[in-house]
């Protein structure tokens, strides 16, 4: 079987990428990171407090929250308040950990970075283009506190992004929209840094299961995404 | 005491208004309303149910849910959940009341719509704003509905818009931001119709007493600016 | 249309009020204030102890909480408990905002009085009952502390009272009951203070709009009725 | 050690016990019960409706809610939501069962009788008190069925009443007040049928223990006490 | 009417008791505490903190949770988490409270005991084997702790068991089994210490009401099948 | 740097692993499950009942649960009440999925097994121990149903097995207990079947990153962790 992707996109092609930096200018950092159709807002905000287990350490710390907006899909998407799902929870720590492997936490000093990823509009790769996304509100943030001489040094180490790459029957496909995502038999996220290097692997068969040489050609697959995202990541950047 | 505003902005004079409809496409309607710094995306999303003490009826309904994103102040704004605010729960109660005035809900049918007023940055007026905008989404969401002929006639009886007054003491200022709005001691938003009658008056002494002069003063003010925002609404929804 | 009110009530005639200082002796102060069937429970309780957003400052508090019992309405009012229902919220920032306009919280010092009122009885009204019946507490409280020697002066300013108005049709009506309650087009909340000021001012269309000329007339009928109510709550205060 | 009891009250002595039936009209029953300073107003109120697993079955229910008010105590009792203690709990299960012990479930036909119990001033004895009220107000709502010729014959098996005894070191004290309580020894809560047979025996030790002699004292002082309250309900029924 | 028990099993005779100690390592005590088919497991651990009302005291705690694991019940016991029902309350407190009876909690200083008492499968008598299993897991702890030199003195007062008695018509029967408990018409839990002297009694008709005498006879079968359980407890203690 | 594990063990042994089927009759299937010091109870209950989605498909469910005992570990684990941790959401998810790649839903039916995976001491690999443990609670219940004749064919496809790898510096590590966990800078999870097939693929960089041969290594250790825990499951249920 051979999967036609919509628009003639080929197996190994990203959807377009667009950042809009400093869209808002209340939060320290913000950007509006879209990915084909999927939109999520990013802010960056730098409070001077630090969870209880690192009072004391001079250490700082960096967390997010993910939620999707009632309007983001077509049925609307409940808020969740009275607690959040299991899916909702494993995003936001995931974007967590692989932003704080972005940071060095003891050049930061007693601070914690608070990254919100709002999804506005749901196309699948929402917590991929969070990671990818949040790093720039987080960039933007770093530049600045450094700017108000708040710190001296960047406590940044290497820039971090993300992208999925999914199994429809044989078809190893980059970057699945919802469509594709929905009837996906394995999926996977991958985090990298700026050199290639791992920091998350995440890889779930749905349906059946998946064999070792599968996995290495998703993985060449994410590489050649996030070498892309990196590209653009670096040019809003400079460009902001 | 003669008050200056920012900007040289006159007592009577409303802040720049922008309004970006079909901000997103995955809703029934959507609009980034912008008043001044504050940024409000409204979308509108209809779905097959009604509550409970309509079933049966065919009458339709309107609620709405108002929440403040974390990025939205300096400090961020702690997402509320387990439990709403006293004042989030009054906003958003407020803006279905203002909204719901706006269609026949008979000639809706068996329906609901849902108003998500989500406020990404958070410069004063964030209620009344929600109002204004969200009847735009609410009126591009029935277009959709028209379009796609699952309504044969518009529900929508008149616009909607919503301002808000204060007295900083002894001067009456039109729409206040932030600044104004945390000194202000009468506090006042006003909702009218497009025919400038009244569907909600909420005035609130937050330090000392207003006497009814004062309260005729801000009335009219408080029409001027909707006037105002009516003709906004309108060349939004033409040009959409 | 005219509208015949129960026991022939003219338009501009409250309903029999009746206050029982002291109905509870646990409580700094307590009244049973009653509003025709209507029936609420208000006590006064003064804690040293303020806000944190108060703390060190010298300055006292004052909040409300209200609740309906489950025995106050025929078909058994269900206890909120594990969220509070939009409506109890905003009541009780009502009752909590018209009071504290009653008093000086710098005179009050580092304490919080804390009122609470229980509709054992409901029959429209129980919001502006909770207001008037409150400041009965209130003051009740106030001469405990005095008497104990525990405050030198008084910090109340000026006795708060409240009605409530309503069109139906183009009737407008003082003080409704349930029955009238229930059918209104417009819904008049006013808070006044003794030397009758507004102190807050909540109008409701619930079907329809109104215009500026009943917003007049209506505040007219509020005026004359917190008048009464004004003198009803002295003489109770006097012979408590 | 003897134990001296304020106004000279005897060890068999109970407080002066006071009903007041019909203290709100709007619950199919009511009641102001009031033991020494303990207030509790009890309600009965009757719905066309089952638990889930009486659903089919022709019989009914009763159930009971307990609450203090916030004004019941010096110090101001908090509300409790979210999560009621445990006390609460076990408190509203008690009258529940020993009113359903009053009860035939069949004969009441497919109904559910929800007793409210809200403690107005507590002094002590407020579980008994609200079991022993709760008969009245549930007699009265059974009366009011009656007349409504909603049941034919009354579902009223035998009063229940209650009553509460201590020990205070050697001493055996009927009907213990507040400052009494919170220094006993042991705790016992009685509830007694017309025919003083037993439904409910519930006896602590708080410090130590106590012997089977002391434990049949005790049952003959709660004996007594329950005696005196049959005579007073049925007094306050039959002058109802 | 004569009741036939399960095996042939006397009126007056237990299940089969069987004590497993240190059934786990990591807590300060522990035993699988099985009678018949109930099986608990009961651990003790031991944290140097105090509840507020102790602080500074020099007193200290003990505090318990109960359980019941999903499998314990054929049909799957739901986890309660949201909010805990009435009936494990209930079930903590008495086990809380009988556990104390047996410490000198000023002897024990400035700790809190935790004992936590899972049910892993539930046959009736749970509550009164969590009290019996953890007195053992307690002795445990208090034995780690002389040996570890943070205590010099036990603060064990005397042991504490519990037993469940019930009357199905006129047979009075001790430790029932849950089919037995199920059709009981009165319900009996007891706890005695050492000595043989009540610390608690909890009896409840489930269907009409008992006598004194019956009243009198439960209690003899109860302080039985104690005595049985107090040597089997200083068995395993002794073998621990 | 070399790694000296406790007991000599070497990198690429696991620890001794021991199964207890049927250590509770109560659920369909049972097992004690322990990994060196680390124990958990997995019960397997099979309800006539389908979430909401699968109505009418006819296919049947797998769903999990997971939690951590108090006395699981040294300082009690608090229990998880009104809202899970993320972290226990992820266990508890990544169970299901795992155990539902070993079963064909369909030939399942409209039933749902309820995994209860309770971990009684927790020393690293509760998640995996859960997974390996949680199959042969999971055989077991189908083998009863099967014998109960409610299923003719068995739904069972393949078994289903985990293990973590760690790495510490250069050390790459099996089955990992606490002490070794808690320094890991990699840290990932295996999930295969009985073919040696991936069913999930979870790494984690804790500190730094890690490169593709390092992955590929850790998954050489997994598969043969994994196919010594597939052959003793297979001798337990074969014993069972």
């Amino acid at each position: 079987m051979v999967c036609q992707r919509p628009g003639d996109r080929r197996p190994d092609e990203m959807r377009p990428v667009r950042f809009e930096p400093h869209f808002t200018r209340s939060a320290f950092g913000s950007v509006l990171a879209c990915c084909g159709e999927t939109q999520v807002l990013c802010t960056a905000i730098v409070l001077d407090e630090v969870p209880p287990f690192l009072e004391g350490t001079g250490r700082g710390w960096l967390t997010a929250e993910y939620r999707m907006l009632p309007g983001a899909t077509p049925g609307r998407h409940k808020r969740e308040w009275q607690k959040l799902s299991g899916r909702t929870q494993e995003i936001q720590r995931l974007i967590g950990r692989s932003l704080r492997a972005s940071l060095d936490l003891s050049a930061l000093g007693p601070r914690t970075i608070y990254i919100d990823a709002d999804v506005l509009q749901a196309d699948a790769g929402t917590r991929t283009t969070s990671i990818t996304g949040g790093y720039i509100a987080l960039a933007l943030a770093v530049r600045r506190l450094l700017e108000a001489g708040k710190l001296e040094n960047s406590p940044l180490l290497k820039p971090v992004a993300a992208v999925s790459v999914g199994a429809i029957a044989d078809n190893l496909l980059l970057d699945l929209d919802y469509r594709e995502d929905s009837t996906a038999d394995v999926d996977f996220n991958v985090v990298m840094n700026g050199d290639l290097q791992l920091i998350e692997v995440q890889g779930t068969a749905e349906n059946g299961s998946f064999s070792r040489p599968q996995l290495e050609r998703m993985l060449d697959l994410a590489q050649a995404g996030i070498t892309m995202l990196l590209a653009a990541q670096a040019a809003a950047l400079t460009a902001a």
